[in-house]
């Protein structure tokens, strides 16, 4: 099969670093004694979940059915829907169709979302393993630790089968907070895990945490599993927050250089190619690969504006590497992703689980 | 054809505000006098683009080539390319393809792209009719507007067809510059008139500005056209800059409550779902319709974090209808849109032109 090259822009995976950046992180789960469960929401690529699964990860987590239903059908049989779903009787169908087929595992917060479970699905519902939802300072879903006694009596009564606790400590996402979020998350498991064999449960429990930033300071005394999913391609965020390297960034957007004045370049990727997160402690809108100095100070649909070193500056016609500042909501706009082997297009991969919002 | 309600989240449409606000607009630049050719990179469907041609407008505007053939192929025949394209040799076959078939408008603001052009295209570059960018304070792609002499020089030494210039007053997105943006962009134009007649180009000239919040202020003396987007559908941004009411809103996004804590409520909507913008304006991430006091306070890829008002938090399971903050965005994350009438679905609308970013 010989390969086009695309039209600018498209997003760019270096095969290479892609397959450094999931050894490595399988290796060191398995250094630390961990295992590792990597959230595929990030690549949302069945070729990727493949590698992951092939450098020994335990299984994979999902946010949402329909990204479990993408990855059951390409024989992945282990699942953790990482999320406090709330059932219809339609998503109910769905949910019940994949427990034959996988182990599935969910996150829950309530017991009213475990009444709706039991009442949508009846004497299939204790094949799911409910993993509860503590939050540890992300303050996002889940509860505070203290209230795991009352919500798993109120789900064992329910007859509903529990196997752990999970958090996500997405409040690492910032400046200096990469090691005090592990820390919250461990104290926030540690907790969970005293509440859960108070009520019985004290065989194989599950104790999941993991969020990009803060895997390398995880506290494997507590944890048993870490969901960490930007790392595979890494992103303007890890690299300004210091959790990777510039030569660990796996993927990119390729940008033309269309308009020019001064040291600002327009490129033609926007907010429609890249995505228009920026967090507060952004430098902007992304990142230029090769070009530490250059900066994104705009960001329409279609224009990203950057601001270069005088002599640096790009002239029209060139082609970027764009950095995205979060990778996950990146590759959920692009029907596929260009994959690169030692600068050569090599492949083309499907983003088989795009827009499986529900 | 029977119509199942999906799975949230999903993009509902209002009918009947939609129409509404196309109506609106379409006799409101009828009694003003200038023509209104709307930008379709807000919807990217052709059933709205055909509400639009109905409520009678000039043409259409797109942002890029893969929106034009999209709309060519459905029929439209007079499609403004507002970009300044770079080409490519395969960008310069699909334009070709297009000049049998439409009338293509394309922005300008180099002379390097106008060799491109030229060199691409050879014989056939002039069937383009190019419209001169000119930066009115948006400071993005475009030149200033003395630039406009040299540029239009350049341009008609190499054989090519100018129609008229174009400015986007982008930087009327910002609290009080509704009005302020609008005198900018007539005084580009005007500039760039008097450049475009100084060079001989004085025949039905189009001097075309516009942006959905500066379109109640523009100059009539000025522009003769005006290429709006957001207007079809507003959204949050509309809203809190006050170029629409609560009652314009035609586009939400359905989003069910799935996690409960005090006054704040997790709803399955984040940003894989509503998009990520937000404005330093924005009081969050977008707003609630039927709930003006509600914020969006946070947002993650598959959860947005609302504080209601204590007293009125709604329910797990309730279904809620969040307004976007930039619904251009929105849209482009979604195969297919929800078409309500009086509060029953009626249709799905295929967003045809999703992700055509080249």
């Amino acid at each position: 099969m010989s390969l086009d090259m695309p039209e600018t822009p498209f997003i760019a995976v270096d095969l290479e670093i892609l397959q450094a950046n999931i050894s490595r992180a399988a290796e060191s789960a398995r250094q630390r004694g961990y295992a590792l469960r990597p959230h595929v929401k990030t690549h949302k690529i069945i070729e990727i979940a493949r590698m992951q699964h092939a450098a020994g990860v335990l299984g994979i987590t999902v946010a949402t059915i329909g990204e479990a239903e993408i990855f059951v059908d390409a024989g992945f049989t282990d699942v953790f829907i990482a999320y406090p779903v709330w059932l219809t009787p339609r998503k109910a169908q769905r949910l019940d169709s994949l427990l034959d087929r996988a182990t599935i595992r969910m996150g829950i917060d309530s017991v009213e979302s475990g009444q709706q479970m039991k009442e949508l699905l009846g004497g299939r519902a204790p094949l799911i393993e409910f993993m509860i939802e503590v939050d540890c300072g992300h303050h996002r879903s889940g509860i505070a630790p203290e209230g795991v006694t009352e919500l798993v009596s109120g789900l064992l009564e329910l007859g509903l089968t529990i196997s752990g606790a999970f958090t996500f400590p997405g409040h690492s996402y910032g400046p200096g907070a990469l090691s005090p979020a592990a820390q919250d998350e461990a104290r926030a498991l540690e907790q969970a895990k005293s509440h859960l064999e108070a009520a019985g449960l004290c065989e194989n429990l599950i104790l999941s945490g993991g969020s990009t930033p803060s895997l390398a300071s995880a506290d494997v005394h507590v944890i048993t599993e870490q969901r960490p999913g930007v790392y595979v391609f890494n992103d303007a965020q890890q690299l300004e927050l210091g959790s990777c390297d510039w030569d660990h960034v796996a993927l990119t957007v390729r940008a033309t250089v269309v308009s020019i004045r001064g040291n600002r370049v327009i490129v033609d990727a926007g907010g429609k190619a890249l995505a228009a997160d920026r967090a507060g402690y952004a430098t902007g809108y992304g990142r230029v690969l090769g070009n530490p100095e250059a900066r994104i100070v705009a960001l329409s649909e279609h224009h990203a504006t950057i601001e270069f070193p005088k002599g640096q500056v790009p002239t029209r016609g060139d082609v970027l590497s764009v950095i995205p500042n979060h990778v996950c909501n990146t590759v959920n706009l692009a029907d596929q992703v260009y994959v690169f082997d030692r600068g050569e297009l090599v492949d083309t991969w499907k983003v088989a689980a795009r827009g499986r919002n529900s």
